[in-house]
């Protein structure tokens, strides 16, 4: 294993070299998650979100305000008269679009809900068919298959690393 | 809000209803996304991500557990002697590629490491370019922008919903 090679230097460096760490530190928990989902289907208000996710308040605020502090939401007051805010993406919660996908993705293939529902579906608004989440390759003008893709961390090692194989 | 129609009958069925809620709730922890991590660069033994992570070793044993009953990873006995496990991806976890390649995406766009390093890269490994992350729409050949993504959420209502464009 390569990833093995700089275990015993490792510092913080190591760890904020990698953008999935970086990423996972900010939203790497549910209930962020599961804010960005509603923020993406619209709601902004605190008390939209509390009722959506049924969340305690104390917990709901807390994770709201990391998300503010990151850069993921921007609070905004949203009348003038009695103070009240909204949540809104910026460009970085936006940006966390492609996470959500892959995760409905993932949860469609492989989990089940309690009842039969008809299945969360991500479309292509211009043409109305639905969208391949993945990874795409320009060169070879196709999706590339999970056997084909490799990692190259260069804080780590100069060369690529197949990702691993599931088992049989 | 369309999401808000339904919110006074709220039950079970709805929460589990949704696979980004279902997923997030299977992964949605910091150290479960950094052992899939992990997982994907070839790490398999107990103490490997002990060292990798720098995690405790009851945090460590309870997020293996929880993947390996939740069925990411699969625990299979390494050697015949002193009885050793080896944690290897199924392909459920292995179907976490997607999540991982789109927060080291956001990771590389919108968080920075401590210190300058060449970035991560993700690769095609029978072209050798660099792949994209997100979202291929089959009927138009290319990728869809962020503006042209509707979520349809059938339990929540029949007509989908454009995703929230950030603010300005």
């Amino acid at each position: 294993v390569e990833e093995g090679d700089v275990s015993s230097t490792r510092s913080p460096l190591v760890d904020t070299a990698c953008p999935i760490g970086r990423a996972a530190t900010v939203v790497g928990d549910r209930w962020s998650l599961l804010i960005l989902r509603h923020a993406m289907l619209g709601v902004t208000r605190f008390d939209e979100f509390k009722t959506e996710l049924g969340i305690a308040d104390n917990i709901l605020s807390s994770r709201l305000g990391r998300l503010v502090e990151n850069g993921l939401l921007i609070k905004k007051p949203y009348r003038a008269g009695r103070m009240r805010y909204e949540y809104r993406l910026t460009e970085a919660g936006a940006d966390m679009l492609p996470v959500l996908n892959a995760l409905a993705v993932w949860g469609a293939r492989h989990s089940r809900p309690v009842e039969l529902v008809a299945p969360m579906q991500i479309l292509h608004t211009p043409c109305g068919s639905s969208l391949e989440v993945g990874m795409y390759c320009q060169c070879c003008a196709r999706q590339a298959e999970h056997d084909e893709v490799a990692w190259l961390r260069p804080w780590r090692s100069p060369r690529p690393v197949r990702v691993a194989e599931p088992v049989d």
